[in-house]
This record gives structure tokens, C-alpha cells and sequence, in this order.
């Protein structure tokens, strides 16, 4: 039944998409238990565990379309067991012969673990692979503005001018390290778990068998790395995905806030692709609304929610500790859901994001002289000092009421000093702001360039 | 579709009740959201904004079976619009003469957040319903177990006598402040909502309309309170709400955490209530998990998360911020889901909670003298002053290698040193402890049959 | 040492107050705890459990000057003990005969909890008086700007006016309900803790003493509450303090944020209160950031932080457990820093805000037509019913490209389309949009008026 | 002055190291905030910003203790500028000529910014030493226990036998991952910031000055990578340290769990080292708690509040963000100071551990056949099928009331059933339960031995 407005039919598309459903659905992620059981059957035949001819039938029937779903569920409250209500469905399907070899040797979170281990591969590469088109996008917006004046902000002041290539810059300057992480991170989420019991792999330790190498077959099987030892207890993997998540969630609402703040009608400067058939308002019909923008920032909030809870259950009891474990049940695949929704909007978002570089200059003549301030304090500073300058120009420019002082005539009253005359005050007013940050453009691009070059961090 | 664990049909009942199902379910919550779209008619109808007919056809036609939800699905996504898609597929089920009359001079936000009241004020009653229920529970133990002692543990080591009594008497004193809370909240979280597009109900200042007056109709008829002034973007409300019900499942997880400790076979000295069907294990037959315990930890883990999610919703901007709102939609409904389970779940383990009086005696024997020494630092301090005493008995009594030192013989140690006889020793070892955890035990029962014969924070 | 820069004697002005500091600071925290120590001695000589004499010695002995606190630090590291270093501190300042009847009975947590009773009770009586003057400060601004129209914001986008007094009145709305929450939750913080090893009582169990009769006096004296009962984990009280700080935090931060977003300069309807020494920025001199609200909000994140470690610590083991309790040594006092800081710049900023409604009206003219949609909607859907009106308005005014349509035009559109005559949409267009926000003021100024007759949530 | 408890002199040492406050103590941070600006005069003496002779006065002249710090505060508080009040206290101690060229053309965010990177990188370096000798006492426990049966537990309850060595190799293992996540992070965050104003470097884009480079042998000087471009606002680098921090300290919380809960007398299978002075309560002069460990969940609590608030600054806006970046004042050196003490107490709490194999193999023998159960129903898997053997071994050990049902005589029930013989049952019992278990401890052994001979890891 569907309990959350998150996985209504009429807004389940704000919180997940068609792909996720296609990974974390229900049926899809009883299909992948039923592959691992599948896959621990026939590592197990090769051992001598159980039949090789059960593991075939196992393979056939373990089909998340055979089972009797309600049977499962309404043994699974019986029983109070996570899986065994899953055991009796899957046994209803299996000819009596078989019965015995299916789900062997192994705990709940055996199963569970090794799905999430598949989950955070399949997620992380989901997430690589839209993450590379954002960050591509980002390139595109650095490259086409690389000389694109605008207002630098700081504290929401305008400050002193700045190009939009640099900020798009930054952002796929941060993405990337993002993608670096996703890629180092890795080897350890992307690993199975078989540990028995108590992780101990005591069930499997009988005459001819050796467990461990059975563990490490069933992760490579699986196309998952083996963890060496059980990890049970061992959190860490899971939290340090959460977080990874929870921080690409971040960086999105990062940009998302942009986009909002910049398309202020006051500002101008940014604006949202928009359908003709969206709707901003019922009863404001002229309301255009930066919906994807906000929602980004929607969506880090619920992900850094259940990462937080991800980083808690580092700290387990003993050898399995159900309190963060089922926790994990909850937060994990949240998480999941939210960061690829988040990534899937941003791709839309950056793709087709609207840039108003006459809005940008506009905004920048308006608030003129000022904006320079950094610039002839730089001129200023060569001349009498760069801490005598700062004081000259506050003492000229401060603002000491609400409205800012105007500033038009600071090459005027600087003259009147004799400090400076108007034609050098006005030529280093003008002089470009850029250069350097044409520079950092290239260096991003380049480094971005190299990366695709060798072939390192594309999309598995 | 269900892509969320928590809301898989096999393992819903950890997540959710069938009562809270009723409650926050898709169809129950549509048709929420379809009564207070009827009581809006019929406000207006009354003022006039709307024909008295059409509010009588909106009350008849406005039920979740009628609407085609998979065309309010379409349309949502097409127009990006939150309830756009929901006027349309309502508008199909009224006549063409009514179909500008639902859903007038509303926003989104007026209908979700009188959902919203409608929600905290109905979970905020079965919450209090519970709780009063695992109160009681507490108080029956704490009334039967007055006089029975076992040891206090401080940092997990057992320190010195209490009894069960006092324990489940702290339980109840405060789950007592949970329910003062909840009835002092209550007037500030059960309100409604109608301010149109920012706040100012604009839309429905027209001739011979009171706007204020019909909000607070609107209000009345839905038995919430009326807010005085718009909350668009006030949701300290929602927050404490949030906070109230992370707290009370703070409160259960410490009780559950209690009876998974005190349930180690080690200690033995509570245990939760069994069915013959349950299963702990399917690799280790004979276990016996303290599941309830452990699961209300989980769940406090996570109402704690959506908690923190809805603290930062209180930091809105203007008069309306989709990031703090959007994310209140997945997790108030998630922490109402939550807290109620948790409370469902500890009625029926408070409930039936088995106590062991024998192993909290065996318990407090195999310790022996060392449990008594606050008695007897207490009687040597009139002898010899309270420090003089400390470091005596830390000098006798303290463990200075792995195991603990014997205590066997503190009374003749003390009598060696002429300091006491052993007989009076003994006497103050004996003594009863608990002499006082019997008055607050008393005190805690008084206060709650006090508020009971007042009527005072009964359920409603 | 300090070792933390928000202690920095450079900047510790932006994390405390001097009132604060001398409520938590080193010299006070400590002459607090020893002022309980004498309590306690005087309630215990009124018991006979220690001399009338050794009391009245220890009231005076026991001043924060004449400890040797190097000593006491000495003895903390060397014992491990929290508090045994204290003792040999206090004992070394006492007359032989009287050392040995300081600190009787008390563990620990006594001292420390009871500490914080008294310091909840203490800033919250500090944050009750400070927010009503931020109260105080916003009905001013509520009744001033009664009338002032302003471009009500949705989701960052002009929607419709408001006013500025609707906007201070929401503020003031909010902060009367922090103020009931300070006053309801008074109780069940502001209370004492005497429960010895384990809450039991049982060292003050001895002949001739009633133990609970002891901790009533202790309360009484110190100006708490009675508990009833011990709660040494039970820790609800410090929690719900905690998130009712952080949450007023949250509130400040709300009106920060409105700050820090109508100074943007290309907005400039609100500005912060400046001060000629105050200089923006060292590199762009003309810069005037709204740095009270910006730090508002940096308050209240780290607010927020501390709330939810309390929280957290409700689920607290066995009769004590050092891993929450040390937690709150840590974010108790923290929570109260901030948010003591935080209400106290928030006096500042609230009572010396500049407002400009010319600006507020430059901004309303400049999207003119449009910010009056939802009124010509109102009237339109008398004429030809709401979502009609809805579609065709929506189709007229919606932005279908970076650049908001032009509305200047919209009466002579809807001229044009015979469905009302230009002289009408004008007439509608420039209705007051805002009978019913002066409404909603004049009922939260009522209000507070009212409150403030019966004398009700005025300051201590 | 001190106001935080966690700066206590007496209370000092449960919140940092000497070694720590040597890093971030207010006269180190200020010596390194001096030192920073002291390379940015020597590179741009280089360039021709500022003259030779005046960078090497500078170098001379900016040291902590020259400076006036009460002339600093008095100017800070003055001025609100976070550090116009170091300039001008840097300017006295300066001889006229040389006060122009010191902090030229930097912001306060480069000067605090740069602080960060040297900060992470130092105390990165400090907690891969610690936690390599962490790592290195447990993997002595796990080679001297590799063969010591334990009993494993799964939700508090005892399972099936593991070994304290597979416990120490899991902590070891876990340990490596954090090792080799600072290893990998390094680049990422000990990296310097220069950008002026707004990020664009434009204050140094003065003829014959390349502004990049610049930075880059600002950085090189330093010791940091060269961030390539401005990361004013793309805060993901001090995100992901303050992650990984807390997250090291979740590990070290989960030994520290171990060992509270072990330490129960109850169970007494381990203990924490302890010291002939220590006194573990003043009110029962007999216990001994296990202080490090509740410490180290205690610091792991604190730790991962301040990580959430890095994540939360991840959401920065525009070019600098005053509400995150304060934020981070606060929770960067608090982060640090936490787990550089979680990892010094781990060291000694892992060095100095007490193990007590003869308790472990006590509390085995005491569950007897049932935590046997695990190899039992492997053996007759084989013989009657795994879920057959489960059902039937779940009827004879399944605790049907509050005491587990007595499994002594399984072996006599299976033979009676004609299932196995008596002898058969007790061998398989007693079969070695921790082959595979000795088989993952050498796993972890070796790959640790295997980084040790590559260098890779080791401490800088």
C-alpha cells in the first residue's frame, strides 16, 4: 500500500524516475534477491553444496512473476523474519526435490548486504553517468561564457565583477571531484557479503568446502568485489556512499540556488527552461516559478537527512546490530532515490538553462563605479599604499545610509585629491576584470579535457 | 508504484499501522484533500462566492472513487503543477454548470497545509491515545514491582539497588510529559489554512465577502482552530509537531533499549513477549531477538532524521519557499508513520513484558557487597565522614585488575581495621535500598491517578 | 586553553554576549556548582545529616577565588573522577572539621544536572525577556506598516502585494508561540536533580532522614522544581530545551533571511542598521553586507546541530550513560550560547531595521499588471468562473521565454476579447490588495495587546 | 574567556590533546594566520607587488607574541570586519614603510581559507599516524586471538562462536578503509585559497603580475596543491574531511561499544586498561567504568553533528556565503579537536585492552549446544535438507518462554527422532567453528603486512 506522498502515482516523478523505479521498484528489487539466491545455488553446486541440477531449476523458477507475493507477506508476519516468508514462496515454486537447496547457508543480511552492495554499484554508475552530462554541461556554459561579465555576490551584495564562465567553472570543478570520489569509493561499496550466522562462514565449513573461496566466487559471479572479511558490523561502506550521495545533492542545490536567486525578475540574470504547458500558479497566472532549482535544494535536505542516519550506524554492536541495520533498510535506498532524481533534474536544468548576459551587463553598469572598487583599489594600492587606499575608498564609497552612496562621481572626487586624475580613475574602473578568471576557465576545461583524453572517470 | 522498502507489502507492518495506513494512505489522503474542498464550497457557498447547488453537487461528486486518477497523474506531470491535475480530474466528475466552483481562490499550499493540521491534529490522538496505553502499562509495573529490587547499572556496570518499580515509574513519568506536551501543542499544530497566493487572501476581497471571517468558517467546519494570521511560511508549528513525536519515539527506543540489554542471556532479567510462530533466526534455531526493542530504536533513528529535516523548514523566505515545504511533504507524513508504529509497538511490549524478578536477585547476590557499598559509605559516613569513607572503601573495594576484586569479606576487612563489627556491616549491606524508590514510585502513581480522575489527558 | 575560535577573545563577541559569559562562563559555571554544594550542606544540616556549624562554614568558604584551580585540574586528570578534583579543592579550603561534610551523597550528576536546571531556567528567563523585545520590535513594525504594500515573494518570484506590517506580523505571530513554549516547558526544565549512585536515594536512607523530603528542600532553596522522581536518563527535559532554542533560532534566522534578501540592491526594500566604523569589506570598499543576518542563520545551523545531539540523547541507558550525558556537557551550553546570541543581535536587527516603501512601491510598479493577476482573477471568476479565468489569464500573462511577458497590456487584451472593459481590469488591477493583511495585523497586535494586559509571557 | 565546558581547564583533556591545541590553539592559529600572510608578502615581493626588503620585514615582525591582541579585539569588534583588526594590529608592529605591502590584495576567506587547507592537512597527517597505530593494535589482538572462540552476538543475544581475532581484524579493516580515504582526500583538501574579492583574482591583475601564478607559489611555499580555480563557495573539499573525521570517529565508537558492553561484569570478556589512581564513582567506591569507551561515542556524536553542518554548507550561494562559511568557523577545528582526541584515546584504549579468553570461553561453554546450532544444522542439512533440519532444530531449541528452553540434550532428542546418533550430534558441536574465521583474520593480516612493505599508508 502506499503510505508516502513520495510514491504517490500522482507525484512519485519528484522523487524518483522511470530508471530508479527500474532498479529500486518493488519487483525489481525482489528480482535481484531472487539473483543472488540464484547465484549462491550455483556457486554452492560447483562446490558440492547442493546439486547442480537444483541450482538449474533454482535459476528457472526464481522469477519475481512465479511467487506468491501475498503468501510471502503474509508469512513474513507470521513468522516476525525478514526472509523466511520469502523462503516459503520461493519453496512453493520449486519441485519437492529441490526444496532443500535453495537459500543454504546463508542470513538475511547476507541477501540483503550483497543487494545493497549491487545497488551501490548500479546507483554510483547511474549517478557517474549523469553527473559526466552535467558536468558537460557545465563545460558548454564555461566555454560559451568565458568572457561573459556579470556581478560577482557576496553576502547577496554585489561586489565586483566576475565572469559567468567562472561560475559554471566552479561548478564542473566541483563535479569532478565528485566523480573522483564516486571512482575511488568504489572498491569498497561495489563488494558482496556471505558470512552465515555471525559472519563466521561456520555453516559452510564442512568436509570439502572452503568457505572462503565460496564467498569470493559468489561476489565475483555477482560482478561485485570480495570484502575480504565479513562486514557485518562494519558500516562504513555504506555510510561513505550516503555521504557521497548526500554531498552530489549538495553541489546540485549549490547550482539550483543559483538559478533561483539570479532569476529574481530583480536580477535577472538566470532562468529555468520552461514547457508552454507548465503552470506556475493557480492564482497568480504570470508566475513562472524556479521549480526545478528549489527542488534540488528539496532533495539535499532529505538526503542529508538519511546519509546522517547512514553515518550513525557506523557505530554497531557485536555481530549484527538490527537497530542501524534496519535503519539502512530505510535511509539507503532513499537516498538513492533522491540523489538520482536530483541528478536526472540537473541535467535537464544546466542543459538548458537560459543565460541573460545582457541582463548580466545591465546589472553591472547599474551598480557602475563600485563594482570597480577592487579594481582601483588595486591601482590606488601601487600608488599610496594599499591600506591608505582602502580607507580613502571607504571614506568615498561606504555606504552610510540605506540606499548605497552613489558612486558615479568617484573619479571626480578622486581627482579633486589629487590622488588620481578622472581619465585614470576611469581607465582602471574599465580595464577587465577577467583575465584571471578566463584562466581558471581554461584550467577547468583542460583538466576536464585530459580526463576525457584518457579514458578515466566516462561513464562505465 | 512502491519503490520504497518501508512500503513493500511484505515489510509495511514495520513501518506502518493499519490505523496510520487509514490515515496517511493514498486514497485516504486524496479524499482529505476532497473534503476540504467541499467544506471551501460550502463556506463560500454561504458568503456567497459560490452557489449553494454547486457546493451540494461538489459535496456528492468529490469522492476518490469517482476521479480518474490516472488522468490527475498526466496532467500533474504536464503542467508541472501541483494541483492542477487534480482540479482537472475533478472538473471532469462535475457537471458543466459546477465546474467553476471547486477548488476557488485556494492555493496548493491552503489545501496541503490544512492537510497538514488535519494530519497532526488526528496523529496527535492516536499518538495520545497510545501513549496513555503504554503509560498505563508502565504504571501496572511499576505498581507490581514497587518492592522488587535489582541492580542499577551506571555505564553499564551494575553500581548499587533500585527496583523494576522505579524503573517503569521513570518510564512513566516521562511519557507523562510526552502527553502534557502533545495537549499544550496541540492548539498550535491543529489549525488551518487559507491565505491565496501570498498570504493575503486577496482573492476572495471582494463585494460583500469577509475573508478573514471565512477562514475562520473554513477552519471551524474542520475542526481545526483558526490561525489568526497566514503560516505560509511559519512552520514552527510543523517543526515542534515533528519534534513532539522524535522525542516520544526517543522515549520508546530508551525503553526498548532497556529490555534488549536487560533480555542478554547474561543478565536474563527482562524479556519481550514471544509468539510460537516467531522465528529469530534462520541460521542459528535457537535465538530469541528482542526485535520490538531493537526496531524502536530504528524507528527513533529515523523520526529523528525527518525531525531535523522539518527544524530547518522553519528557515523559509518570503511568502512562500518551496525547499522547506517540499520537503515537509515527505517527511511529515514519514515521522507520523513512524512515531505511530513506535507507539503501537511498545503497547504491545510494555504490555506484555516479561520481568524476571529471580535473575534480577541472582543478579543482585552475584555481586554482593560490592552493590551495597553506597549503604555502607552512607552508614561509615557518620562514623568516620564521607571522604574518609570514600577512600576506605575505593582502597578495599576497587578493582585494579580485569575482574573485579573480591568483596566477599569487606566486613571482616573493616572490622580488622577496628573501624566496624561485622555484624554491623552486615546490618547496612542488608538494609533495604530501596526505601525511597518506593516513595518516588508512589509519588509518580498519585500524580497519574490525579490526572486521570480529572479527565485531564485522557484520549479524546 | 582556548583551544575553539568561537571562544577566541577576537571574535568571541559573535558567539556569546557578556550576559551570557557570565551565566557560562568558566568563573560562573563553577561558582554555580559550588553554590549548589552549599545549598546542599545547609538542607543537610537542617536534616542533621551534617552540622548547622560545618554549613554555615562551607556558605562561606566555598567561592570560586579560593579554590586552587590547578590543583583541581591536577586531581580531575589524575583520578579520572569528574568532580573528586573539585572536592580535594574545596576539602583544601575547609577547617579540618568541616572537610568531611561537603558534598555528601550527591553523585556527580546531581551537581551537573541540577547545574543545568538552573541554567535552563536562567537563559530561558533571558530569551523570554530578549524575544519580547524582538515581539516588541515587530508589532511596532506590524502597526507602522499596517498599510505599506510590498510585492508579496513565492518561491523568490513577485506573486501578488503584501504588506510590510503583514510580514513583521507573521514574525511576531511566530515569536508568541516560542514565548508559550518557553512558559509551558518552564516546569519541566527548571527543576533539580538529588538521586545519588543510581536515583535511588540511598545514601540520605538512613535513620531519621527522609530522602525525597531533602531533595524537595534542595529544589526549593535553589529556586527549581521538585522532579518527583529521579531522571537520571530519562532526558527528555534537556532535549525539548534544546530544540525550543533552536527553533527560536530558526525564527531569527527566518527574519535574517528576509534581511539579507530585500538589501540585495537590486531589491532594497529592507536594509540592516549600520554604524560608521563598521567596514564591509577590505578588498571592494563600497560593500555594506547584512552580516546580522547572514550570522543569524550561521546561529541557527550550528543550533540545530547542538538540538539534535540532545535529542538524541534521550534514548539513554540502564540508571546513567556516560555517552549521551557528556554530550550535553558539550551541547547545552552550546545551544544556549547561540541562541542567547542569537536573540540578542536579532533585538538589535529587528529594532533598528531600515524599511523603504518608495522602494517597496518601485518594485510593485515595475511588474505592475501582473502582481495584480490573482485580484483581475478574483473579479473574472465572478464574470466567467475560475479556472476559465485561470486558463485565459494564464494564457495572456505566462511567461513562455526567459523575459516574462509584457502585461502592460492586459486590459486592453481582455478589451479586445470583449470580457470586460479596459476602465474595469483598471479598476480591479489598482482594488487594495490588502483590506484583509491589515486584518490579520490589527488581530496579532490584539493579541499581544492582550497578553501583555493579563501580564501573561512578560519577562521574569 | 573560557565559556565552553569542553575548554575547561579542568575538563580540558576529555576534548583534546596537547598536541591538538598546539594546532588549532588561539596562539597557533594566529602564528598560522601571521605565517600565511607572511608567504603571501615573500610571493609577491617575487612578482613585484610588494618590495623585497618590506616582505622580509614582514617576516620578522609577524609574530604572535608582538602583537597587541587587545588592540585587535577592541578593532574587530569596532569595525566588524573579521580581520581589519589583525591588519591594524599587524600595521603597529610595522615600521611605517613596510605597513602598506602586508596583506595585500587578499580577502579575509583566502587568509581563513588557506588556514583550512594547512589545518586538514596537519590534522589529516595526525589522525593517519594515530589511526595507524590504532590499526597496529589490532592486528596484534587479531594474530594473538586468531584461535580464541568467543561467542559471536547478533541483536545482543549469543549466537555461534566467532573469534576475538575476526572482532580485532574487523576493527583493523575498517581502520584501513578510513586510511586509505584520507590518503585519497589529501589532494583534495589541503589546498590553498587566493582569490580576492570575489574568486576572480582581479585585485593582482595589475601589469606584470600573472595573478594564477601567483597562487600557485602561494600555495607551493605553503605546503598545499594549487586549487587550480577559487572555491570561495564550493565547499565539498571541508565536507568530505569533516565526514571522513566523523566517520573515523564512528568506527572507534563501535570499539568503544564493544568494550562497554564486554566489560559488563555480567559478561566480563573484556576490559578497559585502567590506572591505580583512578576512582570511578564517588558514591560506590567498588566500580570501574569503561570511561574511554562511552567517551568515544560520546566524541563520535559531537563529531557527526559538526559533519552534518559541513554538509549543510555545501549549499553555498553566489561568491561567498557568510551563513555556511561561519558555520564552518565553528565546526571545522571542533571536528578536528574531536577526533584527534577520539584517535589518541583509541590508542590507548586498543593498546592497553585486557582480553579474558577463559570468560569468553566460559560464557561459550554456558550456552552450551545452542550456540552450536549454526554447525548442527549445517551437518544435517546434509542429511535431511536445510529448511527441514531448520524447522526441526527450531521445534526442539526455540525458547517458547522467558528463559531459553535447556538444548543440553539435543543430541539425545535428534537421536530419539533416529535423525543422528548421540555421538554424531556431539561432534558436530564441538567441530572447530572458526576455520574460515582464522582464514579472514590472515586475509586482513596480510594485506596490512602487504601496504606496510609498499610504504603506501604509513604515517608522513
Amino acid at each position: 500500500m502506499v503510505t508516502r506522498l513520495t510514491d504517490s502515482p500522482v507525484y512519485a516523478h519528484l522523487w524518483a524516475t522511470p530508471e530508479l523505479e527500474r532498479l529500486l521498484g518493488e519487483q525489481a528489487r525482489w528480482q535481484r534477491w531472487l539473483d543472488v539466491l540464484v547465484v549462491l545455488a550455483r556457486v554452492q553446486a560447483r562446490a558440492g553444496v547442493v546439486p547442480e541440477a537444483s541450482a538449474r531449476v533454482i535459476a528457472e523458477a526464481a522469477r519475481v512473476e512465479r511467487i506468491d507475493w501475498e503468501l510471502v507477506a503474509e508469512q513474513t508476519r507470521r513468522t516476525s523474519h525478514s526472509t523466511l516468508g520469502l523462503i516459503r514462496g520461493l519453496r512453493a515454486v520449486l519441485p519437492a526435490g529441490v526444496r532443500e537447496h535453495v537459500y543454504v547457508g546463508a542470513t538475511v543480511q547476507d541477501l540483503t548486504d550483497t543487494w545493497f552492495g549491487l545497488l551501490m554499484r548500479d546507483v554510483g554508475d547511474l549517478l557517474q553517468r549523469d553527473l559526466l552530462a552535467v558536468e558537460d554541461a557545465a563545460l558548454r556554459l564555461a566555454r560559451v561564457h568565458r568572457d561573459t561579465p556579470m556581478a560577482g555576490r557576496t553576502h547577496g551584495q554585489p561586489g565586483a565583477p566576475v565572469t559567468f564562465g567562472l561560475k559554471a567553472a566552479s561548478w564542473a570543478d566541483e563535479l569532478r571531484r565528485h566523480l573522483d570520489r564516486i571512482g575511488q569509493g568504489r572498491s569498497r561499496w561495489a563488494v558482496g557479503q556471505l558470512g552465515g550466522a555471525v559472519g563466521a562462514l561456520a555453516f559452510h565449513d564442512v568436509a570439502g568446502v572452503d568457505p572462503v573461496a565460496l564467498r569470493r566466487e559468489f561476489c565475483a559471479e555477482l560482478g561485485l568485489a570480495d570484502p575480504g572479511i565479513s562486514w557485518l558490523t562494519s558500516r562504513d561502506r555504506v555510510a561513505e556512499f550516503g555521504w557521497v550521495l548526500a554531498a552530489v545533492c549538495g553541489t546540485l542545490a549549490r547550482i539550483g540556488g543559483e538559478v533561483v536567486e539570479l532569476q529574481r525578475p530583480e536580477i535577472g540574470e538566470l532562468a529555468e527552461p520552461t514547457r508552454p504547458e507548465a503552470v506556475g500558479s493557480i492564482t497568480m497566472p504570470h508566475k513562472r516559478n524556479p521549480e526545478v532549482g528549489e527542488h534540488l535544494d528539496t532533495l539535499a535536505r532529505l538526503a542529508r537527512s538519511s546519509a546522517g542516519v547512514l553515518l550513525e550506524g557506523t557505530v554497531a554492536l557485536h555481530e549484527r546490530d538490527g537497530r542501524g541495520w534496519k535503519a539502512e533498510w530505510a535511509a539507503l535506498p532513499e537516498v538513492c532515490l533522491l540523489s538520482g532524481t536530483a541528478v536526472h533534474l540537473a541535467v535537464e536544468l544546466v542543459t538548458g538553462l537560459e543565460v541573460h548576459p545582457e541582463a548580466m551587463r545591465a546589472n553591472l553598469d547599474r551598480f557602475g563605479d563600485r563594482l570597480a572598487s577592487e579594481r582601483v583599489l588595486g591601482a590606488l594600492s601601487v600608488r599610496i599604499g594599499k591600506h591608505a587606499a582602502q580607507e580613502l575608498l571607504h571614506e568615498l564609497l561606504a555606504p552610510t545610509s540605506g540606499a548605497p552612496a552613489d558612486a558615479g562621481d568617484l573619479a571626480q572626487r578622486l581627482a579633486e585629491r589629487g590622488i588620481a586624475t578622472e581619465a585614470e580613475v576611469r581607465e582602471w574602473a574599465t580595464r577587465s576584470p577577467v583575465r584571471s578568471a578566463g584562466a581558471m576557465v581554461d584550467a577547468v576545461l583542460e583538466r576536464a579535457a585530459a580526463v576525457r583524453t584518457a579514458g578515466e572517470g566516462t561513464a562505465p
